[in-house]
């Protein structure tokens, strides 16, 4: 049971960014820039950047639905599992292998990323933009993670659910919108 | 030295900000309703928990950052030196004490706020939007320590730089401002 009263049909992180809306704004839009805006990385490859902070911190609700966000954009399940498993044998770039293991560090603590990995993610063709926004991105998961199990929210689970919600993040992205949730 | 080139003027998280400004602005966003708006809980009491959520994270710079924010807004230097120290024996009402103790804990991870925690919380008069603002500002406050060790921005040694920091945090809040850090 959440730590304090949430709509029981807003599990996980939705309930919260329904709670208190002027906080959940900023939240949204900086997610929105993040794993939606322009950039050198494809959405998928966020996703999947979410997905391995939020298994790091072991937030199973953030895992589960950055995983489910991340196959429905690369339209494959096996890569999310793959990186979940071993970012070494999955089947994603140098430079995404060297970004996963930055932003899993970055997201136990800052301090874990070393000057060593930077230069291998160099090395594998990374960009001074591509590393900051991999720790960004690390550090709002990091974020959300505490939010999400910090409460105690709901985490559903019906693997159903974080397939719906995936779609959701596909076809909407992370901005407020009306009826945001009607197929949840 | 910073992983990412950034600007020698603007240490921690000012140069940060600097780097990607349409990033900043949602986190400024975030940091100004948080810490600075309409609440039960003073700015001082709220410096605090960022304090302690630092702190928790080992983020030198953020500690020091807020630690001096709190020290200006409270009017008392001994406060926030004694929250670092010892929570419990520290001059604040029991009710910070268990929203410290939840703060610091869901800066380490979301899973280490209990029941407990929260029913002790609520019997020292916390409510519920209190509880909720506590977990967002010690996850906001893991965004920024992660942020800031992550890319290894500059941690000034010199207390009077942390003086002037916590100056401009009580006088110009979090939001974008011209010539923000002039006297820093």
């Amino acid at each position: 049971m959440p730590h304090i009263p949430l709509s029981e049909k807003l599990p996980g992180i939705t309930g919260l960014l329904d709670y208190r809306k002027d906080t959940a704004l900023p939240i949204r839009q900086l997610t929105q820039i993040l794993l939606r805006g322009e950039s050198t990385l494809t959405e998928g490859e966020r996703e999947l950047i979410a997905t391995v902070v939020s298994q790091g911190n072991e937030c199973r609700f953030c895992t589960a639905a950055h995983s489910a966000a991340a196959s429905v954009l690369l339209n494959d399940e096996r890569i999310a599992a793959a990186v979940k498993t071993d970012i070494d044998s999955a089947p994603v770039s140098g430079k995404m292998k060297s970004l996963l293991k930055i932003a899993k560090a970055a997201g136990k603590s800052g301090k874990l990323v070393t000057e060593d990995m930077v230069a291998r993610a160099r090395a594998e063709g990374a960009t001074d933009l591509e590393l900051h926004d991999t720790v960004l991105i690390a550090a709002l998961f990091s974020l959300y993670n505490r939010y999400v199990d910090g409460l105690a929210s709901v985490t559903p689970a019906d693997p159903a659910f974080y397939n719906r919600l995936g779609n959701i993040l596909k076809e909407k992205g992370y901005l407020p919108s009306e009826n945001r949730y009607a197929n949840l």
